[in-house]
């Protein structure tokens, strides 16, 4: 079961490209965030993009984009802009691989996180060539905040684990409690497995191998192994705060939840909805998967996402307590 | 990935057990149903499920009960019913294996069909072995109907095949196809595969590999291939009237959107929504199971379910189908 370990790892650099030095990090300040955007995409880039990127300049006075794709396109965004506004934004005319191209404008320091929605593949492998896996991360995992009636839930992996192994969903486990920790700010978070049934024995042969590797393993942010639990759980929120399942399983069923919350409404109607995007977990640096049928409402969520995470340190600082947590454990 | 293959296969015996002789078919008749019900299947078992036979019970005068597990549970639904009424109550002493005392009620005619909540590997190898698989059927497959946008929706598999091969999900197909055409009544069903994108080569291993199978796959009941689907097309209904995939996602699936159903309300207001119940296709007999997790009202479902389609004679007119199918193919 066990897949090709994609991309290179780079031990010397756990922190996110673009993050201050150990002992100097700098957490929840404002100010501005350039955000690289892949105007092709999605499954109607790159118009849905345009829009996106429009909504999202609106929102946000300090967002600066960086505009990866055809020259057209980005033309379009200018165009539609105030006079004032355009000096925020800056092009790169990339008729091909845009997403390759929107990773190198961050590796190279010109953007400080990315947003795309195009091919997951082709995002996740791209990323993990040019910025480096964390050490131990074999395969980078896609992180989602799901709403419920509870609060929120983080489910990973959604998308890019589609035949992970054991090693795998536990690295998820550890991602996964670390976000939580740290992005949502739960203070021990509970950390279940997704499956079919929680008497010991149900699932298929991955989730049946797995509760003795996860009952005894060390989480960071107080993180604790809450058991297994299953479909409904995720929508409750009543049995744990972070869900692991591989890509496949997560994928399905994010995009079914979200579906039935668009046309239903979410558990919980108090709540402002979390952006339908994912942040790309193991990589260094902040790169965030929208849909390949995001709105452009939902790209500019997701470009909200990448600015805030950018804003407040955030993969660098799940970075850090993983790399601390693992010290010590 | 290969599963052993469970139960007997019984070529001679398509037709479930009890049904009329070929020509013979009576559809859509009333009259009596004789229900066999697993009195220990169920978290909360008995006690949901003597509520769940009182409710059934009371909402449909021609249901007979074969009640099979301890006899004070049985007991207890018998006090609870008028004098009158005890006489549509059959009572079969079984301590353990209360399931397969079930199956045994309805291979030896003693009873029409049965229901049970307790876990679905038992029910699953119990009926297989009992009652016999269909030829070529190699796992049988939880059939469930969910509330769509659209309409309804036949999702297979819900539990049974947690890792499946290539030719069990080709098989759920057929049995999807021939479901939603003689159970829903759907003229020519659109069967789609669950996957995470619609592109070709988006997927897992099996997902990758199925859609070649699928392409010129001659389906029952006028059923022709509608592709690759997504989590969101389950809710909708737009891309498809049947939906295939692995007993694990579907599983994860379904219990993760009956759960936002019942907080949020269905897809769509206007219609009752199906019963929380699936039934389980590939044997020679009509076996519906619910979840662990089913109250009293879901059990009530799940027999009127199992009245209804004995009523049909669904299971024999499926059958029925599929094997002409196969003289065609």
């Amino acid at each position: 079961m066990t897949r090709p370990i994609i991309g290179r790892v780079v031990p010397e650099r756990w922190r996110a490209t673009g993050a201050t030095a150990p002992g100097q990090r700098t957490v929840g300040e404002p100010g501005i965030a350039r955000i690289a955007v892949d105007l092709l995409g999605g499954d109607q880039a790159p118009a849905v993009v345009v829009d996106g990127a429009l909504r999202a300049c609106k929102a946000d006075p300090a967002l600066h984009l960086t505009l990866v794709g055809p020259a057209d396109a980005a033309d379009a965004v200018l165009a539609a802009l105030k006079p004032g506004d355009r000096r925020r934004i800056t092009t790169v005319t990339a008729p091909a691989d845009s997403v390759g191209a929107a990773v190198h404008a961050v590796t190279e320091g010109r953007a400080d996180a990315l947003v795309s929605a195009g091919d997951t593949r082709a995002t996740v492998l791209s990323a993990a060539r040019e910025m480096g896996r964390w050490p131990g991360v074999r395969r980078p995992a896609l992180t989602a905040v799901l709403p419920t009636a509870a609060g929120r839930l983080v489910l990973l992996d959604v998308g890019s684990s589609v035949d992970p192994d054991e090693e795998t969903l536990t690295w998820h486990a550890r991602l996964g409690a670390a976000y939580a920790s740290v992005v949502l700010r739960m203070p021990s978070p509970r950390v279940g497995l997704l499956t079919i049934g929680t008497e010991p024995g149900k699932g298929d042969r991955l989730r049946r191998a797995l509760p003795a590797r996860l009952v005894d393993l060390p989480l960071p942010g107080g993180g604790r192994y809450a058991g297994l639990v299953e479909g409904g759980d995720i929508v409750t929120g009543r049995a744990a705060d972070v869900v692991v399942t591989d890509g496949f399983t997560g994928n399905v069923l994010l995009k079914g939840l979200e579906t039935a919350y668009a046309l239903s409404g979410p558990p919980a109607r108090n709540t402002d909805p979390p952006p339908r995007a994912a942040l790309l977990l193991g990589v260094s640096g902040t790169v965030v998967v929208c849909h390949g049928a995001a709105t452009g409402r939902d790209l500019a969520a997701g470009i909200a996402l990448a600015a805030d995470l950018h804003r407040r340190n955030s993969v660098a600082a799940i970075a850090d307590l993983l790399s601390a947590q693992r010290g010590i454990a």
